[in-house]
């Protein structure tokens, strides 16, 4: 059964008489085309007993016939008012349109509305983020082979990026240099914008690249990804530029320690929680618990952030196709940070990771 | 007054108890900190007579610090709810908290519901979406002076692309040169995906650059912009690489034509509706109007598209500190697209632009 086929029976078993699908990563799930509309509409429509439509800015419906929909597609101008050629399109194929089904993490409210105002009796009961995050969260055996692809990306940006450090280069340099090499290679798009930072600026997890120099003796934080098909990769590796000092040495190891070891305990029906505080333990015991500030891992398809979230208090059981991140991280403000990440397909018999960059401390020669 | 203080006042006068800021770009607007919280939660709460927080990801309080918000933050951690932790925060601040502002065309639904859960009273009468488009609306001359950054970085852009083209070299190939020559000058965002397309492929005015190479006496169409400290630039260039047809540069005229005359038209008074006429009128007349499937153009600011936009049924009233793009486009399907484009700012006497690359039809000599 279809992704789309496999909506029009959800919609049929929940009892609604439409679905208003809106993500543009869930619309290109459902029909394989992808676009950023910005404030325009882009809406999938999809109904229990008649045919879906997708609803496009006309400069977008060209795009739509080479991406291979072969259902029907509505333009509307930029001067006409959607919702309205929306309702008129639904009331052709469906007079009871009372009940629908929305994408609650991703429909905005002012949209929400606009449905309303054609549908003065439209109730919404259905969440479809709801299904379709369940529907994303076991991969096949085809969407494993992209994720594979996307993953030998991320370790192509690796190569590329360890190659380019050099005494003086800045964080964005290494960043430019990445980037380059892929969209060189036709990778026009990175899954997230790739983060490299170096020294003591790798322990804000959540920083951008710098113009600050990559110098000896530091350690310098990759992490990165691509979207190959609209699949993604995400993997972070931390490398020593020059010999490491001894702190340094300590916290990588222990992180290592913890992405190894959890990478190991991957099995079918562990939970996410179990899974979580097997790393966790080992870098509490280590004495850096204070410094991972962040759940283990998150799950990863379609989007670098989808279910499962490998975090305390998730009780999902793991299952054979789930995708995600296991990526514990030490930050010592004013010291350093390292973060070890590989993304795995959960087998029968474990994890298998998507990426495959040498994991252990890698000291690259200082060269300037 | 600040973005800020603005925003206050205005919740004030709408008598709402509280407004909940979440778009990004709103967020940088009123407190100078930017972040892409994916599917974690990022807000900013505003009171009449309270003060103001931000509530974001546990692991960008530190980011928030450096951005200069000198106000109250709170973290959460990802096994955290943030939305029982928020509603406590709130509670210590006012005690009523019946009225809302939320900015309706990006708050998603299930947000709203997540307060509704920890205010069951609340209503939400102020969209605070239509708030800040108009107070984004005039830009003042500290933001003009940003956007005039951001378009001598177009101009680069174009500079390093028109640089760039030789035959052979694919449209991909020309946009990683574009790219990773901004990124070396410390550009890290460029304001959407750089568009380079050559040949037929420009009469897709929304196709991504391709793997076909550039071939001699083809148009090849530039649409690129950067993100200036969170102020973006947009521009477009045609160019014709080799000796251009009769055809070609005769769609060229017409659309340069358009776009000349559609600069020299800006003024405070005239309607966003007759700009847009007055390019389109061109168009149409030399008989290419069925061809010209867009708007004249958009607003410009901290996105690249908000208001005004310039499309015909828009009677807003041009005033001084407006900008927006004039983007007038022929896309002949099968045979060539062109594109030209500045943004400009409205000053008492006319249309400023942003961006001063040679508009008249440059003829690349064939080389490679």
């Amino acid at each position: 059964m279809s992704h789309l086929e496999q909506l029009q029976h959800w919609i049929t078993e929940q009892h609604v008489d439409a679905a208003y699908i809106s993500d543009p990563t869930d619309i290109n799930y459902f029909t394989g085309f992808y676009s950023e509309p910005e404030e325009r509409v882009l809406a999938l429509f999809v109904f229990p007993d008649a045919a879906p439509f997708l609803f496009t800015p006309a400069l977008s419906v060209e795009a739509v016939r080479k991406a291979g929909w072969t259902g029907d597609v509505y333009g509307y101008l930029d001067q006409e008012d959607p919702f309205a050629l929306i309702a008129a399109h639904i009331k052709e194929r469906s007079r009871t349109n009372h009940a629908w089904a929305i994408e609650k993490d991703v429909l905005p409210f002012g949209r929400y509305e606009a449905i309303q105002r054609e549908f003065p009796d439209a109730v919404f009961p259905a969440d479809a983020s709801r299904f379709i995050e369940q529907l994303k969260l076991i991969k096949s055996p085809a969407e494993i082979a992209l994720m594979e692809a996307a993953g030998r990306e991320a370790d192509e940006c690796f190569r590329v990026g360890f190659d380019a450090l050099r005494t003086g280069i800045t964080e964005q340099g290494v960043v430019a240099e990445i980037n380059y090499a892929m969209m060189k290679q036709g990778v026009m798009h990175m899954s997230f914008d790739t983060i490299v930072q170096a020294g003591v600026n790798a322990a804000d997890p959540h920083g951008e690249p710098t113009a600050a120099q990559v110098a000896p003796n530091e350690l310098v934080l990759f992490d990165l990804g691509t979207n190959h098909q609209g699949y993604m990769s995400d993997a972070s590796r931390t490398v020593a530029y020059g010999e490491p000092t001894a702190k340094q040495k300590e916290i990588f190891d222990v992180c290592l320690e913890a992405q190894l070891t959890a990478m190991d305990a991957v099995k079918p029906g562990l939970t996410a929680a179990e899974l979580d505080k097997i790393a966790r333990d080992i870098i509490t015991k280590a004495g850096y618990g204070e410094y991972f500030i962040h759940r283990l891992g998150h799950g990863i398809g379609t989007s670098t952030h989808e279910f499962p979230s490998i975090m305390a208090g998730n009780e999902m059981v793991l299952q054979p196709g789930m995708c995600f991140s296991i990526e514990p991280g030490i930050y010592i403000p004013g010291v350093a940070g390292v973060r070890i990440e590989d993304c795995v397909h959960v087998t029968e018999t474990g994890g298998v990771p998507f990426t495959h960059t040498d994991k252990q401390l890698q000291v690259i020669p200082v060269r300037g």
